[in-house]
Parts: C-alpha cells; sequence; structure tokens
C-alpha cells in the first residue's frame, strides 16, 4: 500500500441545529502503515447509524464527540491488507470501527473476525451486529415483552425498528411498526410480517395507531421522541415498558425538548428507561447465536439499503437523519 | 351506638385547580349497624395523604375517584365498638380504610389488627403504615441505593421522605433531603440524622443542591416534581434511578406539565419508575419486620403533626397540599 491514497471524510466543523454538507470535508492522505500488533483494513462497507449525529456535536453525552479535523467515527467490515499481528491474516474480512475512510489501522484487539460463509459480511453492521444487538437486548432485557402484548417501534423498516418487531412476533407480541410513507409501511407489514404499521405522515396518524393497538401498548421502543411519542404516550398500558433507545426526532434541537407528562409515570406506573447497546455487551453471545438462527431460518429479515462511494457518505447520512433510507444504511466504500 | 349521630366529611364538589374548602361539607348521619361479618369502628385517627388529591378529581388514576356525596376515603386506626365478626371484639384496635368521618363500618377482612403495646397506634398510618412501606418499596425496589451513593428526596420532613432518607442512611448511602424552610431542614439534618438538608425556598436552591451532593445524585426519589425535579435533573449520574411516588407540585395543574428531557433519560441511561406502594404488597412482612426493628433500635425516627377535631381536616389537608405540616399529618378523630 506505500504511496497509496486514503481518501476520508473529516469532520469539519459541528452543526448548530440541523447538520449539512458543510459540516464534512473530504481529504486525501496517504495510507498509513501498520505497527506492532495492528492492521490494515480496507474498507469495505460502512455503517452510517443515528448516534452519529451525537458525535458530531460537543455536548456531554455517552461517547466522546468525534474529533474536528479527524475522520468521522463509525462501525466499518472491512479486508486486511497488511499486517503486524500474528491473530489476522492478509485477507481476512474484519468488523471494526474503522470509521469513514477507505483504508483504516486499527489495533487487532478491537478487531472481530467474520466467516463470509456464515452470513453475508454487510450483516455484521445491520441485523447481526449493533442494531440488531441493541433491539435484542432493548426488546429483551428492558421491554421484557409477554406473549399477547403490544409493542410498538417506529423507524420500522430500519436498522434497530425491523429487527424489534420481528422479535416481537416471535415472541409471541402484536407488532406495531410505525414508518414514513406506504411503501415502508407495506413492506413492514408484508415482507416483515409487523401486525400492523401506520404511517406518522398521514394527518389521522394518532387515530390510526389507536386503532391498531386495540388494547393499548405494553412495551414502546423508543427511537425517534417528537410526535410518534406524543400519539404513543396516550396509548400506554399501566405497567408498560419503555426502552429509550434513541430520539433521531429531537437530534437537532438547539434548545431542552419536554418529556411526557410525568403523571402519567406516575399513575400508569410506567418504566422509561434509556440505554446504550454497550451496556449490555455481556448478552453479546446470546444475540449472536439466536439472531443468527433466526436468520438461518427465516423468521428474521433484513433489508439493506446500499449507497456507493465514499464520497456519498454524508449526504446519505443526511438522508438517515430523515428517513430518506429504507432499509439498514450502508456505504460499499469498495468491493471485495 | 342506636341513635348516635356520625359526623362525615363528604366531597361536595371537584377541584378545578387548586381544591377549597368549598370542596369538603360536613354532614352528620346517624352511626350504622354492622351485617354479617362486619365491624363497626369508632375512628381514632384518620391519616391525611397527598394522594387523596387525586382521589378528588375525576381524571382516569390507579384508583377509582372519590364518590361526589360520599365520605372521603382515607386510612384510619379505630376502635371496635360493635363486632358481628368472630375474630374481632370490642376494644380491638385495628387499622383499616375508614374514611373521613368518626365512625365507619368495615368488612372484617378489610382490616388488620394492632398491638398497641409494640409502637404507638398512630404510627400505623405513618412510619410503620403506607406512607413508610412507600419509602421502603420505593427505595429499595426501584432506587436499589448502593453504599456510597447520593440519594436525593423532597418533603424530606415528611411521612414518606423522612423514611426514605433514613433508610438510604441505613444503607450506607448519602442522604440530601429537601425540605422548605430553615426549620423544617435544621430537624431533617440534625434529628433525623440525613447529611445535608437544602431549602427549597432559598433563592439559590439549585446552586445550594449541587454543593450538598459532590458527586452527583444516584436516586432521587420523586414525590414532588416541578421546580425540585429541574433542579435534580441535571446532577443526576449515569445509570441514576428515579422512583416516581409523587407529583404534588403538579397535582392542581389543570393541563399537562412538560416532563424532563428525554435526551437526558438516553445519555445517562435513567430508569425513571412509577410506583403505588400497593403494587409491592407481597413486601408488607418484609416492611414490618425490618421498619419495626428500626424503630425500636432507635435507628428510625418520625414525627408526626396531629389535628385535633374531624371538622379540621379539610383546612388540614390543604395545608398538605401546601407544604404547611411539619411531620406525618394525622387527624385525632376520638381519644383512645
Amino acid at each position: 500500500m506505500a504511496g497509496g491514497i486514503n481518501r476520508q471524510i473529516m469532520l469539519r466543523s459541528r452543526p448548530h441545529g440541523p447538520p449539512s454538507l458543510d459540516n464534512f470535508e473530504l481529504v486525501q492522505a496517504p495510507v498509513p502503515e501498520p505497527g506492532e500488533g495492528e492492521v490494515l483494513m480496507r474498507i469495505l462497507y460502512l455503517s452510517l447509524d443515528p448516534y452519529m449525529r451525537g458525535r458530531m456535536s460537543e455536548a456531554r453525552s455517552y461517547a466522546r464527540p468525534a474529533a474536528l479535523g479527524q475522520p468521522m467515527v463509525g462501525g466499518t467490515v472491512g479486508r486486511i491488507v497488511a499486517t503486524r499481528d500474528p491473530g489476522y491474516a492478509v485477507g481476512d474480512i474484519v468488523l471494526g470501527f474503522g470509521g469513514w475512510q477507505e483504508f483504516a489501522l486499527s489495533p487487532a484487539s478491537a478487531l472481530r473476525k467474520l466467516d463470509p460463509g456464515a452470513a453475508p459480511i454487510s450483516t455484521a453492521l445491520g441485523v447481526l451486529g449493533m442494531p440488531g444487538m441493541t433491539a435484542y437486548v432493548g426488546l429483551t432485557e428492558i421491554g421484557q415483552p409477554k406473549a399477547g402484548e403490544t409493542v410498538v417501534v417506529a423507524a420500522a423498516s430500519g436498522a434497530v425498528g425491523s429487527v424489534v418487531g420481528q422479535i416481537a412476533g416471535i415472541k409471541g407480541c402484536r407488532a406495531v411498526g410505525i414508518a414514513g410513507g406506504a411503501e415502508k409501511c407495506r413492506f413492514v407489514a408484508n415482507d416483515l410480517g409487523f401486525d400492523a404499521c401506520v404511517d406518522h405522515r398521514a394527518d389521522d396518524f394518532a387515530a390510526r395507531l389507536a386503532t391498531a393497538c386495540p388494547d393499548g401498548i405494553d412495551v414502546y421502543f423508543e427511537n425517534v421522541g417528537g410526535a410518534v411519542q406524543q400519539a404513543v404516550w396516550p396509548l400506554l398500558n399501566d405497567f408498560a415498558r419503555v426502552p429509550v433507545c434513541g430520539l433521531i426526532a429531537q437530534y437537532d434541537a438547539t434548545a431542552a425538548v419536554p418529556g411526557p407528562d410525568m403523571i402519567s409515570v406516575l399513575r400508569k406506573r410506567l418504566t422509561v428507561r434509556g440505554f446504550i447497546v454497550s451496556d449490555f455487551s455481556a448478552r453479546l453471545g446470546d444475540f449472536l447465536r439466536e439472531a443468527g438462527e433466526w436468520l438461518r431460518s427465516g423468521r428474521l429479515k433484513y433489508r439493506e439499503h446500499v449507497v456507493d462511494g465514499l464520497e456519498n457518505a454524508p449526504a446519505a447520512f443526511l438522508g438517515l437523519l430523515q428517513g430518506r433510507n429504507f432499509g439498514k444504511l450502508l456505504v460499499r466504500v469498495a468491493s471485495l
């Protein structure tokens, strides 16, 4: 790789309000050489996920903000092209955290080897990766759904929501999705097998949601906030659980957004609990085993939205924040 | 008792906004006779508690509203004056739900016999009763305090808050109370042994609270809401627990009161959970045993605010909603 060029997308500035293309900058740098215990990856797939919006800001959060003038952070699947670690060979396919660039160094200890024969390698960033695990631990550890209960999730055609609803179905629950537009709703109900899917763009969205949840809502997997949260809240049953996974509708807010009335938390004895997937890393083995079985048996389906070319990552990411993707959003940085 | 007069305080009308004396009416009725399986109690103590504000309204809640034209509901300690149940004798002292009146019928099955030699009978309505149990289950089941953590509770000189902080201390936590006025704060810190108590009426309340919690807040036992909640929220640590027991500052609101920003719930992975003491009735035995031991050994202290005369119950109750009581509020309806 000596003398090669590494294209990178840097965080140039922090957004105040909605981010824009100006916040990013495509630069070129030399491809680096691995040090002892490191490997060099050629990135094949870059995962784009809503949490990245948080990293663009300086506000205190569970992870440090991305640094200005550094490549944006992100999960990646790559092929090893140089190695100074005996555990990895050139040609190995690995899951890592390479960021928005074409080549990335990584300590070998931060990688996980993938078996391209077991599942498509891109799934390690989606249904069998961080988004799938987020759905799995949030729903099972916090949502604790019981057969016959109603589980509601928004962004239901997306990487996390699609898994939440399908696991809810596997657990014997009524799975109700919320998605933007008729095409996504058809996909969620017909292809993913949710019991219902409601279009949040409909004028009578709140009424449609109530109709789709005739027995109320026992688990609301919160990943959007905003108007969807407001429509869900009155439908929550006593003792309902609300795993708070994300609030994508609120990330661009420049002032605190008021939350739901606490009186309902008290009267209905709700449990509202925020979580981050890494809090439950002890469950990774359970997740990979169970989700892998569901995937192979066809009980767990997924859809990917693949954008070609690193240079298109910023626009694709902005689209993600506006719900313009349809399925798990990935950038194909290079072909195998 | 035949021919006797039973004075009762009825709910005459429902408040819109803050309740007033006009919502209550003192009436006289004949003392009733017990039917088979029932007893007649002469009420000695009536407990006045914030939850009664909810019963005055028609809004959906965890319990049915009090009925217009009926005596207000309430926990009582009474002496049996007539019995048609073989398990109870005239003269027995019982804990029951007699309501705001001088005499009450009760099914024998709804009573618990008290031993006046074990503890003052009034404690069955306070430190060894529903408020004490509320503190116990909310703190231990939901708050789950660990030694060295900081526990914050408002209304710290009151029936629930005083027990929350003292149990927190017993568990090895830093107990920080919030109360209204210097006298209550001195009592909480000096007599109840909290590590600190902050006056919420101080102009610089939020800054004082921060100073009293140098390591942040791990458990916030929520019983007031409003401005105290707003001051507490930024001080919550990652993984803090918020048992939501009451929101006395918001009960008179005529529109939904916005809750705290959910972004903090997500980023800090907070657990916010509403509860009602009756959800944990299986723990009554544990509570009575543990709290009884703490009381006898002097580790658990309590203060009562006793108002004499049933006719004074409405004014005393309105005072409770404004924090004018100092200790567990009781009405002495009759002497032993």
